[in-house]
């Protein structure tokens, strides 16, 4: 019998200006799964811990499941895997918090192969665990929860997974209410297509963003790091974003916009500019009657990796 | 007396992935403007040569005119300027020519200001002159055209310019076939909006596209070099696109597709490999019964630049 564990960090997904294919890493918190090899075939779900919202424990419908399943599978695994999910992420957040069960899962998993699959492989697996949960597959909080720090993915069939640097001396505050709003909602809203001039402007923001941590240049990334697209449509989720937004900025953030679907609300500044950043975005919820939690994110953290147990 | 002779390069625009937003320059074709300072207020256009396809007299319906109006204006000149006009670059090509004019007439009337604007305020008096002809304000011909290299603009009213680094080894190979369309027409034929799924996919294309320049890594920008959103709108105005297209990437191309309007096509390869996709695009074409005309071209060309007479 062999038993591994793998933590998977939660993430920020999008990054204003890359919906669906921006991420990066939030390594303070994250999900672990203790994978342990059974005889018998398939995937059961012993336990689920830490976070005490009820979630699905038919592996084919649970996150970690599938992705458990999806590795077998990919694997040829001639065995199964009982799995222990303990959530950190809190669930609705959007904080990536079902992409961290479906990478800590697939990386536990994974270990147990004789012959463990590259990390696109492994990726690949995540992706179809994640899908359990949005309904689609989507890597903008995979891909970080997997492999640490900024990464922007080009390619659903066939993911090319890249590592854009981290600019220097810049940290990432990510202010979390109490408060919950799922991904299928805030999906949901968006249009099904985008005006041809936000394309555009959009398209330059992000190619902006790119460039500016290319070039270590704070101006440019402040001046690109507005998302013009699907902030607009989502922040009536948010009580209290508009202000949160502008509190953030005056205080001088490079942005300020959604994690993921939301409510979570981050924002990227000078480290020594943070905790005021974050007070004033937490001062905003507060407004509207709500808590929140605030932590402050190095934009390099690691990704997934496997717990001595 | 004072005159002053500046050049112009013609310029890709779009570069596939970055619509309104992304160009580079080249240099083997551009447009000359001579400028004469003049006791009289405003701008004369006293000639056009080259290219004998009529164009606007009046000044301020001239792209190389209008660009000297709003850089006297900008640099708040008591004298005027007369400008001989001499076109290199063929109209309706999709090779940036009116930005070609209008860049040339700000370079060479900027150099007759007794305290010449800063290359930003060249740039917006530019695309003042540019707009004349597009009837928007648009920086993808302008910026490559005036700085040179690959360019990404961000921004319009306070446009900021990003040298974008070449792949090295790579080189743009330019096919335009003897045919015009109007760059009217090519806009006026776009959807005002953009799926929401392939906005997406054209944003991993973009972000991959200028990572690819910075990593240079040949893989990704292959991965990445293709427009899911303008191409397949426009392809239908040049007989032979997807010929072409095909017969480019068989022989090595990383990426092609139309240049800025279109028709002129370009790919981006090789060096090496360029001769044969030249002639692979203009068999498309020949089979259409189009004439066309080939040009082998660096990725880190000179923008436009004062000329010694």
């Amino acid at each position: 019998m062999k038993t591994i564990t793998a933590f998977a960090p939660a993430s920020i997904g999008n990054l204003a200006v890359g919906f669906d294919i921006l991420g990066c890493a939030v390594p303070a918190l994250g999900d672990k799964v203790t994978a342990t090899r059974t005889e018998a075939p398939g995937v059961v779900i012993a336990a689920i811990g830490g976070l005490d919202l009820p979630l699905p424990t038919d592996p084919a419908r649970n996150t970690a499941g599938k992705a458990a399943l999806a590795i077998l599978d990919a694997g040829k695994a001639d065995f199964g895997a009982s799995l222990v999910i303990h959530k950190g992420v809190p669930l609705g957040s959007g904080l990536g918090g079902s992409a961290a069960s479906a990478v800590a899962a697939a990386v536990a998993v994974n270990a147990l192969l004789p012959r463990p699959l590259d990390p696109i492989a492994v990726l690949k697996c995540a992706m179809q665990g994640e899908a359990v949960a949005s309904g689609s597959l989507h890597v903008d909080n995979i891909a970080p929860s997997l492999f640490g720090g900024i990464v922007l993915t080009v390619g659903i069939d066939e993911p090319r997974v890249i590592s854009i640097p981290a600019p220097s001396g810049i940290a990432a505050i990510v202010v979390h209410p109490r408060l919950v709003v799922a991904t299928e909602k805030a999906r949901g809203i968006l249009k099904r297509s985008v005006d041809l001039s936000d394309f555009v402007w959009q398209s330059a923001n992000l190619a902006g963003f790119i460039a500016a941590c290319y070039r270590n240049d704070l101006d440019l990334l402040r001046a690109s790091f507005e998302d013009v697209v699907i902030e607009p449509q989502r922040q009536a989720l948010i009580p209290g974003f508009a202000k949160a937004r502008a509190g953030a900025m005056q205080r001088g953030a490079l942005g300020c916009s959604i994690s993921g679907a939301g409510p979570t609300i981050f924002a990227w500044a000078p480290a020594a500019a943070c905790p005021a950043i974050g007070a004033a975005i937490a001062a905003a919820f507060a407004a509207e009657g709500l808590d929140s939690t605030q932590l402050l994110v190095p934009l390099d953290g690691p990704g997934a990796y496997l717990v001595d147990t």
